[in-house]
């Protein structure tokens, strides 16, 4: 799912455009299908089977929030998006998951795409899926990979009638799916908060060559969260100055603060990427610096040896005249002047720092 | 207070807009509000505990300036908000703590956001608090996350009516305030600068992996102010050229003052920064130098003992026919030799410069 | 083909402006010209072998695109442009290999040139190709350096009548030409994609000096794309936005898909920017720490021997008084010291992770 | 002076904007006023005492220049300040000099500030000192911190009636004084150049840990060279621009051209910045070849006589049954193997060029 | 002249602006004057001393190329600059030889300056030639520090007829000219290539010292071309933009063409910068790994003899008691044993691939 150069697979080149192919992971399962319909009054809430069922909800003056998971029966997508009076290019951007999160405003409807992220505990690493969005007068539509719970908080508010969303429309529950996904953003990047601060006490620790690979993934996925939210930036912006009916005035006041959300993320998302090339440098001069000292030790204790074992050697030698092999004090003299050498060395190197 | 991804905590999301919860850290002390209610010839000042206190100055005509310390009463800051009609929105930024520096323009009222930074002396690191700031016709409402003294000389100002500021409206209240703040930046980064020299004097005297730890340390605090002040720039600058009634036109010229002390804050900030990366590479180079000094003052010594053992383990050997080691000179002889070894190689080395 | 420098060879310079000289790699082939003229009712396609074939289309109202592969027969193309009212300019263009892509509003005709990129799977790196388009009112004529099919799913959609291609103008038609560039753009990706991900492998598995010249080719590879896409963008939003009546309304939804695709090139191979020059970081770092451990395990066997050897030398000494070698015990002894020394020696680096 | 921290102190946190506290070093000699005032007819010159003095200048047609030496006598200052109806704001800006460079247009005058350097030869290092201009209609107001000499060359043309300076307004002095100031960064650069040279020769004569801390000054010399003259272009840029009456028509083509001198000098300090980190490449990678030759002799020195004093080790062992011991040619044989394995091991150094 | 810093000399600075001060190499010949005046009819080619033999020509209605060679008669310059009314400013930059490049519309003509880069074969290495153009309405006046045959081919067309430059105004020559000069431009780029290619091969096969001091020779040749050539780009899109009514509708296509070409000559110095930069980093890998392989095989020879050496000391040992000295098989043993351990430890480090 982060291997990004396989997002337009070979056998999609030379279709004419327009045509629907999914490029996501294949899945069997049904698509299943969610609506909600409301205004202030009242809420209808079902999940249906056919996609013509949700037909009838376009020309309601109600509210209706059809909720599509999976994108692999493009069938039913394409004849949802015929109904809808939806473009076919809009509808070949949302089966073709490789999209760049971007803001569109055809005749009748505005169509957003952007990137949803979860932290896959398991695998420890970033999963991430994409998310459309059709914004009409009265109707949300939008279209997610695979089943998450990151809009259930919406469900569960326009249920209780809670905060302004049975009040306002289709525009605000738009904003409000948008500010649930940069809400969520949030909680990826607490997670990799969390990563951070583990791999910089294992840096201060114990730093290994495994530091190195796990510092390299956490870069990479950044580079990957920066590539989905630069442009969800400009889509959010594009949506706040939006010349368009679809948008009420006072939808722009709750749009800007997503808007500064988004900016947050990307801060932070920049501070991570500033600290992990700052971690890159602290583990390779602390590798290099331990590597250092294994070596000064080393080299210090052959360095004391190497002339102790010289003397070693000059009175191994098998000249017949050499006085000092014949005196009595010799011995212990030559014990009494390598321990000389010696503790004088240390000293020497001591002084120095060198050990 | 340094960690940014725990801005936003888990238990936020899915929450509808609008909804107060204080993010910083819990205190259970009172929140403390302070009235200071002025023009040019009276002055009033109180602290009162009940927020409704601070209702009846709404409509005064005299500039009213209510402070704030604490955030985590969520209810009463609730309160003021509804009294002075400000946006919920507006409620949920001031208690949240996290917020990127910001200025918005609101019907009615224009709102500030950004951060204080103080040098805590015991830790020797930078902590940071979260300001707001409402303007309104006649009245300021600040917000502080604690108690704080850098508006303490703006007080004592208004009380002795000393500069201008008695004879001036609630705007030019509120960009003393700002301006203070600015100010502020100024201690902090002389306190920084004071820490650059202190590192720079250590590189040079006595370059330890601790002073990595400092140097990096240093590094993430300036990253962490860039990301506060350069947005500062934005709302200044927004400020100033801000098309509202809320801001006479005599003010603007302080306002261009103080962006230009944001500017040199700026500036300042990336000078140290350029800095700080030249340390880096200053104790990396003098790290791998001291290393490499050691290294070769080792392998000097090794390498001219090697030779000399050698010849000392020739005549070691123990063949029956060795006529040097008869000879009644040899003994002495293999000494000087020795020697003139050792010496000619020290010479050859002193004049390479490898000693 | 990838040196740049060659682009404009010396003997081109003081020619005056306008004269056609093809730079590219000479061929012997003749010209091969292909017709295809349609509209929705019908479709004529013939293989011409005389440029005069194609100019009685130039008038029709139906849709003709002429394809040229093969650029060196210049005066087969001046000829095309005089008929067509091409300015020299642009046929020096069309055969000047070295081009930047661009965009050119002439009056009567746009001039469109950009690069095409094989993988040469025999030689494993990539091929370049120049394409230029002229869009006129109703006629395209497309000129390639070599024949190659990425036009071909195009040419068989017209066949076809399959999707709108049949039922627009030659602006659509342009499109599908651009479209059809833009699209083989991915499969180069997704080569490239490949072999990222083979090198990243190799790095973990055996990471050798080839490797790094592999990395740099790649590196290489992705500057001359980037180089090349970059450019591509501004001219396909120059046509998106170009003032003209050659291109329709209709077209410019997807000319807006197109510049999307285009974007999501440039993204694709920033990432692919990012991820090699981490690769070169993690290939240094992975090859100095291999380097260091051989040299850890090295220098502790050295360091291990040395001293057991210092000790085996005081025992080799001749001297007449050494007591120690009468005693019975006294090898058996030094065999037990040295082992002690040695296995204290192996627990003390091992406890400090030397080994 | 090159420490940026301390230009704000922290006693001047909470002071109201408008006091006037002199920022820079403190000196005890007088205020130095130098008034002169010329049309094309006459030229009126004098060294004045009191601020009072040159009060009656203000209201005369003549252009007037008043320079003012020394900026701690705060209070002449502010005198002048009143008379001349200039902003507090902007006195302040004079007397605190930590500036950055800037133009600000107030009704009545035109306030420029800027830096001016001089090379101080003794210490071999940059000095720099403030600069603030008024130009009023008929008068420029020139403060320094120093006596300097830069504006010398002008008062000489004055005096000498040679050029156009006669002929023209305050505008044209105005320009002129900033003129002579950027002539004199030309100098400056002209030394950084002078010791850029010195620095490449020693890089390659011979480069010492020294030459690292010269790069390195000299690195952060051109950091703050830069950041001064960096806002100047700017400012000149302003300048030029002004919708002001107090710069006429013709002067606008003579700020062109200190505008083209900026440049070039922002573009020698850009190459400058270019050569020293190319510099510190040089030095870093010349540093480690050298460490390298000569680890890499002294190693090889070791790896010749390391086998060599194995040989003569074994032929010092004691066993009672080694037959070569007693062989008559064992002793030179030995020799001679030796010899051989020294020879080939040279050799094949040689060839692999280790040596 | 590739020194930038002495561009302005110290004895300048002070000057009154408008002062004419060749700054240039000093030369003694003659200053060069030759005059093609000519339209579709008619050409007269002649070469002058005096430069008043060229004023005739101002005011004919036929296109007149006054070039003249050498800048070191200031007078000369002077006296032309007066008849056809040049700005004393622009005479100033003509023979000021340290200006970037520019273009700047006068009253009454077009000035435009920019570089000419020259590769030195002999000492290969960059010239670089500054090179003004002065374009009136129906004249103009080129400026080169040396006769240099950049030019010689425009004359030639002009002789010949050739082309459409007979045809055209004064602004089509100054098209050509600029033209000219750029495509030389390619010229160098191509010679760089070639050093490239050069250096990429010696860097493959035999990396030295040597090569680096080449490396870096290169980067700073193509920071110097990049410094003259990225002003082009304005300049020339400048000309091409100029609202002057010396530059007809039917130039500015060529203009286009030319804009176009400067841009792949950026391109190209982007991309051999690029290259540059990766070559570095290849020597400085290359040249470490052959260090580390050079070492590392030295240490293995070490550590395989050092145990042994070691077991040579055992029983060179002098201990009454070491039963083994008195074994027959003794000492073949332990030539076996040595030969074990130094095979076995020849096997490990094969299979580590240490060796």
């Amino acid at each position: 799912m982060m291997a990004d150069a396989d997002t337009v697979s070979s056998s999609d080149v030379g279709l004419p455009p327009g045509t629907l192919r999914y490029t996501g992971e294949k899945s069997d399962g049904p698509v299943k299908i969610t609506i909600l319909d409301y205004d202030e009054a009242g809420l209808t809430e079902k999940t249906v089977q056919r996609v013509e069922d949700c037909f009838p909800f376009k020309e309601k003056p109600t509210v209706t929030w059809v909720n599509i998971d999976g994108l692999h029966e493009v069938d039913a997508i394409e004849h949802i998006g015929r109904h809808f009076d939806v473009h076919p290019l809009t509808l070949e951007d949302i089966v073709n998951t490789g999209q760049r999160p971007k803001l569109e405003d055809f005749d009748g409807y505005l169509f957003v795409i952007f990137k949803m992220f979860y932290h896959d505990s398991d695998a420890d690493h970033l999963k991430t899926e994409q998310v459309s969005l059709l914004l009409g007068p009265t109707w949300v539509i939008s279209f997610q990979e695979e089943e998450g719970d990151v809009f259930e908080p919406i469900r569960q508010r326009i249920r209780n009638a809670k905060g302004r969303i049975r009040r306002m429309g289709a525009d605000y529950l738009a904003y409000a799916l948008v500010d649930a996904v940069v809400d969520n953003y949030f909680l990826v990047l607490e997670k990799i908060g969390e990563r951070v601060e583990d791999i910089e006490e294992e840096l201060i620790a114990d730093p290994s060559p495994e530091t190195l690979h796990v510092i390299h993934r956490l870069k990479r996925e950044l580079i990957y969260l920066r590539k989905s939210v630069w442009p969800l930036r400009e889509v959010i912006g594009g949506l706040e100055r939006a010349e368009t009916m679809l948008i009420d005035q006072k939808t722009g006041i709750y749009l800007r603060d997503v808007y500064d959300h988004t900016i947050q993320v990307i801060d932070t998302i920049e501070t991570f990427r500033d600290m992990v090339s700052g971690m890159l440098d602290i583990y390779l001069s602390s590798v290099s610096n331990r590597m250092n000292e294994v070596m000064k030790v080393l080299t210090v204790i052959a360095t004391i040896f190497i002339p102790l074992t010289f003397i070693a050697g000059i009175y191994g030698m098998n000249f017949a005249h050499m006085p000092e092999l014949d005196w009595w004090w010799s011995y212990p003299l030559v014990w009494l002047v390598m321990a000389v050498i010696a503790v004088a060395m240390l000293i020497y190197f001591h002084r120095k720092e060198w050990l």
